[in-house]
């Protein structure tokens, strides 16, 4: 096994596991390579509170007692051994404070959120939490009061958002894993702009109790990773019917099967509506990507987008803005000037739309989940664009609103239907951006998107996140 | 086999069948004998509008000559041969009006909803539409200018709504069962009035199209016959998912087997928090149903009410009145003068909650669903009282929301927490009166709850509906 070099070894499961195995690495080694790496990175914006650094290493070191080197035991029973993650800031942890991007919204819980809580059991040790989009609303990862997470293929382009910090600490090789949260695309976009996998689950795998509500109905705790399997291996030790939160479910046994996908039907958006924002290059990596789909063995066919369009455009457009009114408007009335001038003016759009608007687009929404219902007994998986485009903070502060309605395009209408959905790399662009494609599913299919997507993964040849590590071999 | 007298002879499914199948008996000689009975009871306020006497007779002469006194083929080819039925005035029949109970809403369908349709389609013979509470908005049967459907046990009570000239035809001996709706009660309610079973299945497992909504989301299509196995016949019959329909659902097998329920666990609301108003006897007797409960082998323990409770609260204290409002606001505006007073009283009150309400009251009832959730891993079903007590139209008239709300103590809940019910016979009170008892199960358990019904109704020994007819033997 050749060395790891702290500087710019890859910090992913397999790699890490395996050297923690042979007893060539210790998870003190690994976070001292951390906080190493994180104070190289100097102001990036990444991080809204870090642990301090004793704590990071005395939890690291109490792994090193556990599991002298070569001692396997450990490894055994804490399947996220040693493994560096970071917890998106609008999710508790116990003494730190929770912003959601908001300082004066800030608390300190002292319950950790269970799905943090299950990480921590497995072994994984926590870094710190990281920037967002004000109240995990929006999608561009600048509306916030802590900065714009640094993004590390081009500063020019944005993030993308809510989950800005964690995605680029994914990337940047600052941690192993990272919690997003995903009620619009939260936890897809900054994978998309990252290069690294995004795994959306399925409303309530996970439990979201302790986690500040985007819309409370939607939201879903999610992982950024640097492959698709860590990413699946994450969710599945963070997943579990919890009985304090009403929108948990129990988890049917198989979800997280990762069979080998042979033959699978993929759906794409019909040519004729595919949206690039008139980003041809764009246009052509999502073509590169289905043909790539197909020398993989999966018949592709076109399915009518139309039914997820109309889906994505009530989330914005509808009166699912006033689920984040609920969540935060009272603090919004108490604290007007405490908000992200953007956040409010979309927050308080919630205000316009009554019980009847309500229950009205909920009708709507029923209608078009019999209509996806339809789609979906014709394919196994719908591929789509992660995002039609990419847009600097420049464009973004010039216009706000444009670019992130654009960049949920393809990601909006994902938890209104209650599908499962992954994110993974497909390729570059000429500018050297990084170019996502997401798998959609029905429920439940986490072990089948993740199967895929690393199939698809793996056969771009892309190097992981913004780093030059080559994805590990297979497990 | 005895003769079967035309003025008295009972219209359930077995007596009607075997009597069809013997060759003692034809669909016109039972729709002629119904039409007879039918004009002696003069002005009951049952129907809103019935079939002409020509075409119902040219329907069961039809039938007649299809099978030929002891042709056996149509009968076992049509699974509900010559069996005569009524529908309420809110459900579509081609070339009839749907008033709702409301005349200046009236429209003439060209479709006939796919829930009838099926019925006709198995041989059944459909005499007329009945009346109820407009737009189905309340659970006494008095909200109607139609009239007040006679209640045969005692004219001066109110028969139960909304659905309640089903009701009172079912009890009547007019038909051999009869549709309904079911949003707050409305299926049970005059079942429990009646004598009678009615039937509340699984949301989306009948169609609903067709249907003037009430609340569309919760809205379901009932029936009320004379027995539970008639009820469940004709429920399976109508069942099947509706492509056109956004809130049907697949109908799982074995969801209608009516399998012997033997030592079900019955849940009833623990003494402190059942709630009789006053009414000491209708007390009394629900511990006799209890007692009858226990007799059969089914052991009874109490299980705490609250979240069903607070659950009904929802329904006409929160925002699903919006989705009346959604359903007949923009009617309402133009024609308030239409409305029966109390009606668009209520329905007016939607117009109170805002967006961020709905969101807010169905977050409370995703906790109480799941609070439901784990005492039904405690209980096989749920028995309650179909209703506290019975209530005269001189004080409903007196007090038109009180009594109202009184009558769906124990129905509300049913719908919004996805929920099946069958309401059947208890016991007789001393002023000659029925007091009914519902059991209440999860989504999709219609055959245990038939069976369960079906046997704690034969226990009781009561006659069927207001004659003074004995249950038929068990098929």
């Amino acid at each position: 096994m050749s060395p790891w070099p702290p500087e710019t070894g890859s910090l992913d499961f397999t790699t890490l596991r395996a050297l923690y195995q042979s007893g060539s690495l210790t998870p003190g080694e690994v976070l001292r390579a951390v906080l190493g790496r994180i104070a190289r990175q100097g102001e990036d914006k990444v991080w809204i509170c870090r642990l301090p650094e004793a704590e990071v290493l005395g939890r690291a070191d109490a792994l090193d007692a556990l599991a002298p080197r070569g001692g396997r035991r450990a490894l055994s029973e804490l399947p996220l051994f040693g493994l560096p993650f970071a917890v998106k800031d609008n999710i508790d942890v116990a003494g730190l404070p929770t912003t959601a991007g908001c300082p004066a919204y800030a608390y300190t819980p002292e319950r950790t959120a269970p799905a943090v809580e299950r990480l921590l059991a497995a072994g994984a040790v926590l870094v710190g939490k990281t920037n967002l989009d004000q109240f995990a609303t929006g999608l561009v990862g600048v509306r916030s009061p802590y900065g714009v997470a640094r993004n590390p293929f081009d500063p020019r382009y944005v993030p993308g958002g809510s989950s800005s910090g964690s995605g680029v600490a994914v990337s940047a090789g600052l941690v192993s894993f990272a919690l997003g949260t995903d009620t619009a695309g939260s936890g897809r976009v900054p994978a998309g702009f990252m290069n690294i996998v995004g795994l959306k689950p399925t409303r309530g795998l996970v439990s979201t109790r302790g986690v500040v509500p985007a819309c409370r109905s939607l939201d879903c705790v999610s992982v950024f990773a640097l492959t698709a399997p860590d990413a699946l291996r994450a969710l599945e030790l963070m997943a579990g019917e919890d009985p304090e939160d009403p929108y948990s479910r129990p988890v049917p046994s198989g979800t997280f099967a990762m069979t080998p996908p042979r033959g699978l039907r993929v759906g794409v958006p019909g040519r004729g509506q595919r949206e690039f924002f008139g980003d041809r290059e764009a246009e052509r990596l999502f073509g590169e990507g289905i043909e790539r789909l197909e020398r993989l063995g999966h018949p592709v066919r076109e399915v009518d987008f139309l039914p997820f369009r109309e889906a994505a455009g009530l989330l914005y457009g509808g009166p699912w803005m006033a689920e984040r009114l609920a969540a935060v408007g009272e603090f919004m009335d108490k604290n007007p000037e405490a908000l992200h001038p953007v956040t409010r003016r979309l927050i308080e759009g919630g205000r316009r739309y009554s019980a009847v608007d309500a229950f009205r687009a909920m009708y709507r929404l029923e209608g078009l989940r019999k209509a996806a219902a339809a789609l979906w007994r014709e394919m196994d998986a719908l591929a789509v664009p992660t995002t039609g485009t990419a847009y600097t903070v420049a464009e973004v502060e010039k216009d706000p609103i444009g670019p992130n309605n654009n960049l949920g395009h393809y990601t909006n209408f994902v938890n209104l239907l209650d599908l499962s959905a992954v994110a993974v790399p497909n390729r570059m662009d000429s500018r050297g951006l990084p170019a996502g494609i997401t798998f959609v599913a029905p429920a439940l299919r986490e072990g089948l998107l993740c199967a895929l997507g690393d199939t698809f993964h793996r056969a771009g040849g892309l190097p992981l996140g913004a780093s030059a590590n080559a994805l590990p071999d297979a497990r």
